[in-house]
């Protein structure tokens, strides 16, 4: 458990936040959006086993699926609703304007709705790939990973970044001129593909390279990473 | 091609609206969307070639996902984005009650971004089992779908079959006391498992089970149905 700095919002609206927090997970970055609002919050943390969510994450929220935040005591799941949320309650400033609303509500389903679909995947593939077995066995599991990336993982890898790279076309980020939720919430997958996926590259995407590095050198990306440094220790 | 009944908007404002459909997908329910707000729309068909979405998607939206609605001329995509669009501009009957909102937002994120991930691993791995390959490396193929089948995609069924079990106590639909737009996205996982996957059965899941068959009696649902019956010939 950790409290970040006092708050900046009036003593008589301070809500009560906690956060359940789950190390290499999509959690990382509503530590992120807390920051960017400058809200005090508790962190509670949750750690992997055997690459998987522990159990007990079911008493908050009957999926158990990380993030997940307490809000006065309401639970909220769903990474992209706990952002517009808080977001609408306490940070105006990550909504998008009004005339690019829809683009806005769009990349909110479309980061986890389409974008993690593949990645999930890979991550499946890649443990199916590397899982203890048989020695006759594991040359044949390998081959088997490998052709579901190269005729499914891969190619919508690839989609995916496309479409990414062409969307920041004259743009510095996906919605309006500023950092939106939209942001925030597809900070996840680019920074775990960075550096991991080799499709994803600084020479083949150079818009969405030089994006992400972007988000990483932000302020509040930074103070999040600050936070769980020391909490990250395992590797998907 | 086709086109639905007569309009009941006033003409002037009847939009122009096309649906890009793909065979045993997700758009299905954007035409019980379209019949259920009883606008008038093109249907454009697409096929599955190899079980896979064709490529000539991407010619309507970078992704190549479908359904893809064409809306005045602007394309939109993500189901629960589409469904919401249309609701909030054509059929207010299917959004919730204001006191409902944020339940009826959550699972509108959580039908793509949780509930469907499970689903495509599982025909992802149903597909592995009995794609063509060598037979002495069949059965091993075979083991390895089983191998992730029981270890990440049937104990994941369960986990969401449970909680839709237990958010659908007291109620009839998922959001407030009438269809919404929740219903309407979650009536395609829900009818893809129906009958499919074992773990959902009328015995394990009586709620869920009935609620299903209500949506499916649905006048709405019934109409999209017989819509495609015809288009409907390949199984995934």
């Amino acid at each position: 458990m950790s409290t970040s700095e006092p708050p900046t919002v009036p003593a008589g609206d301070v809500p009560d936040i906690t956060l359940y927090w789950l190390n290499q997970s999509r959690a990382q970055r509503i530590i992120w959006l807390l920051e960017e609002l400058k809200l005090p919050y508790k962190l509670e943390i949750f750690k992997r086993v055997n690459k998987l969510a522990p159990a007990a994450g079911k008493k908050i929220h009957p999926l158990g699926k990380f993030p997940m935040l307490s809000l006065n005591g309401e639970v909220l799941a769903e990474s992209a609703l706990i952002i517009d949320v808080m977001a609408e309650r306490y940070g105006p400033q990550l909504l998008p304007p009004k005339e690019e609303e829809i683009r806005y509500r769009y990349f909110m389903h479309y980061a986890e709705g389409s974008f993690m679909t593949p990645l999930v995947i890979g991550v499946v593939m890649n443990a199916l790939g590397s899982a203890p077995m048989p020695f006759f066995i594991k040359p044949i599991a390998r081959m088997i990973a490998s052709k579901v990336e190269e005729s499914f993982v891969f190619p919508n890898y690839v989609t995916h970044l496309d479409f990414l790279e062409g969307e920041l076309e004259g743009r510095t980020f996906f919605v309006g001129e500023k950092l939106t939720g939209a942001d925030i919430l597809l900070s996840y997958p680019l920074t775990a593909m960075k550096g991991k996926v080799k499709q994803f590259s600084a020479e083949a995407y150079p818009k969405l390279w030089a994006y992400t590095e972007r988000l990483e050198a932000m302020d509040g990306f930074k103070k999040a990473e600050a936070k769980t440094a020391d909490m990250e220790t395992e590797t998907l």
